[in-house]
């Protein structure tokens, strides 16, 4: 016996998503057909909704229901600092911060030439363009990954920035707030003390 | 920063999934925006058809798009044979195994006193029905899970029916195939010392 249709399909479905393999699959999709029907029609709504109004914004490349989005169409913010990340994750991700108070930029990625990525698969040409177009913008801050590929980016987009004229800096590398020196990695505290303060 | 609505609102949906916290949620729904639309659409389309196009079936109680459902309707099945289990997901498991030719009764439950659940709380009343109306049943193969609950309702189905002359049986106990005896806790040792069978 096969799972009927609409089970086999939604079990495939959940398949889809990362780190959820066919047992996980399977007990998801059952716990769905327990669920009250309110909560599984809004839960395909939402799926919906994600292909169906959500864009990405045309100035900072953000997932956004509005163009501007509301952070560029904000004239609040802090219009001479532009943060890059490389997700749109990474922007929700700073905003939980609540001090950050400038304009963002999404990549939609990092240069890696392991995987063939090069400048023009990620999102630059359109931080030159706010560049060019926009004079009050003083400050680049990359916050891309402190990966391999986070840090190349940021040293491509730092050369290329520089000469222009504009101040391009980095998040800090160091210990983690609540971390013992202890369990820190070589690199993590190479970092740290690099790039130690005074008191 | 809020997420944008339909982000926020796909974040709360994969929070009502069991296991999925806000973090493992946010995660899912950035991956799924990522995920290419007709995926995505498939899945949404998935969760609608759970709760529109699937039903219990009138006989044994099993998830069906038909009803009555694709084993009970099989004049191919063994219709000696009643083979009864707490939940939908459990006849899938058994039919997995491929040998069980039988028939099946979903009961949707165990009896349950800490939980308040009696005999008229799960699927029992349409089971005696069942039995009564087809008397080419001659026996109730109970498998309920190896707990207190599945161990008493067993027992209260099997009080309930041996006096009408029907053959109620469980399902063995012992050690798994391909465990250790090392670690086989003490309850299914004494299990499978009781239930020895001769070489």
């Amino acid at each position: 016996m096969q799972y009927p249709e609409p089970v086999a399909k939604l079990i495939d479905s959940y398949m889809h998503l990362p780190g959820i393999g066919k047992k996980t699959a399977t007990r998801l999709a059952f716990y769905t057909i327990d669920m009250n029907k309110d909560d599984v029609l809004n839960f395909a709504e939402a799926l919906t909704d994600t292909k169906e109004k959500l864009k990405f914004c045309s100035i900072c490349g953000n997932i956004t229901e509005n163009d501007p989005c509301d952070i560029c169409a904000d004239p609040n913010r802090d219009q001479s600092k532009i943060l890059v990340v490389e997700q749109p994750k990474d922007v929700a991700t700073m905003e939980k911060m609540k001090d950050y108070k400038g304009l963002y930029h999404v990549l939609h990625g990092v240069l890696s030439p392991m995987e063939g990525k090069g400048p023009d698969d990620i999102n630059i040409s359109s931080l030159i363009q706010r560049l060019q177009k926009n004079e009050a913008i003083q400050e680049v801050i990359v916050a891309t990954n402190a990966t391999p590929e986070g840090d190349a980016t940021a040293m491509y987009l730092a050369r290329l920035l520089k000469p222009a004229g504009i101040k391009v800096t980095r998040l800090a590398r160091g210990l983690s707030v609540g971390s013992d020196i202890e369990y820190a990695d070589e690199m993590t505290l190479f970092k740290a003390v690099e790039g130690r303060t005074e008191m």
